[in-house]
């Protein structure tokens, strides 16, 4: 851009990085922390700096970890009985917002995606063997996305399951209609998906 | 948010004060730069150092300037026969985005609030003061949002122009219908100002 000086230009340029974010916007973002003043920017470089020590993944679920010590794995209320496997950490947060699930988690850093060349051996996937060897998990619930990606894992998860853990009984979350949704504006793969796992009315 | 680790936490709250960022949206930029390593956090801090140091404001037009040279008052094509006023430094992209517009400009760093608390002392008036003191222009163009604040900065501005220079015209830029828009869709505040406005067509 004409008349950008180039500290502004190669802040925008970063800031456009991250998801979602265009030119336009990562130029509202620089322009709003450059009038923050210094103190401002100082604490966000902190913030980032901090980013890189204290946070790594926990070697037994793959969650977020801060001093060695993983929340999941150190809650010592959760049981193994019930291992809920998901995508990615902000999916743990989104499932413990409202209410403690009681289960431990199972992070899988990504879903199958052929076509993105993401294949078994790029998800958390020895941990989790690791984990249903020794015993202990009754039932293990995926929580992962209602899309082609999700459904491929759920698949190679479940002939994992079969071969290897045959006692382990594996569920899904149910497809439906999303809560304070409309019928009428709905795909009609959920449509179809709900009207086939229809519930009784008691 | 619960099992949030404390690095990533500072980092949202952080991120969640740029404009038009939420909590929800902060998460995802912290997590896609946990996500792009060590390098891609570096870059971004090291744009955020020379930020502070590399822009400061021209004394004279108010616009970013760097190593002590405005890419504005530089410009000798430009004369200061007209002269532009605008809010802020982004205001000057946009206006220059597609040509160059042959004219210098004068930021005032804001528009003139009295609810916000924002009055003429606020602004980059003396300078402006000052330029029109030194001569030379012939046209003050008012560049400023069509918003109460704008308004409001174009009658201030109006006054000290008749008061002090009334040698300059002053103009302000068309209200009127935005390229694309349906009339069906526009307020009554616009139609208004187009009407009224209606150009012959020749």
């Amino acid at each position: 851009m004409k008349f950008l000086p180039k500290a502004l230009q190669s802040l925008v340029h970063e800031l456009a990085r991250l998801p979602g974010v265009g030119e336009r916007t990562a130029l509202r973002f620089a322009v709003s922390l450059l009038k923050g003043g210094e103190h401002r920017v100082k604490t966000l470089q902190a913030a980032l700096s901090s980013l890189q020590t204290d946070v790594s993944s926990c070697p037994e679920c793959g969650f977020w970890m801060e001093e060695m010590r993983c929340p999941v794995c150190n809650d010592h209320q959760r049981t193994m009985q019930r291992l809920c496997v998901v995508r990615d950490c902000p999916d743990v947060l989104a499932l413990e917002k409202f209410r403690s699930q009681g289960w431990k988690y199972h992070v899988l850093g990504g879903l199958l995606s052929p076509l993105a060349g993401v294949g078994p051996d790029k998800l958390n996937l020895p941990a989790l063997h690791k984990r249903l060897q020794a015993g202990g998990v009754q039932e293990m619930i995926l929580a992962l996305d209602a899309t082609v990606e999700g459904d491929a894992t759920a698949f190679y998860l479940k002939d994992l399951c079969k071969k290897h853990f045959p006692t382990v009984s594996l569920t899904r979350m149910a497809l439906g209609l999303p809560a304070g949704s409309s019928v009428e504006y709905l795909d009609p793969s959920t449509l179809e998906s709900a009207l086939q796992h229809r519930t009784p009315l008691e």
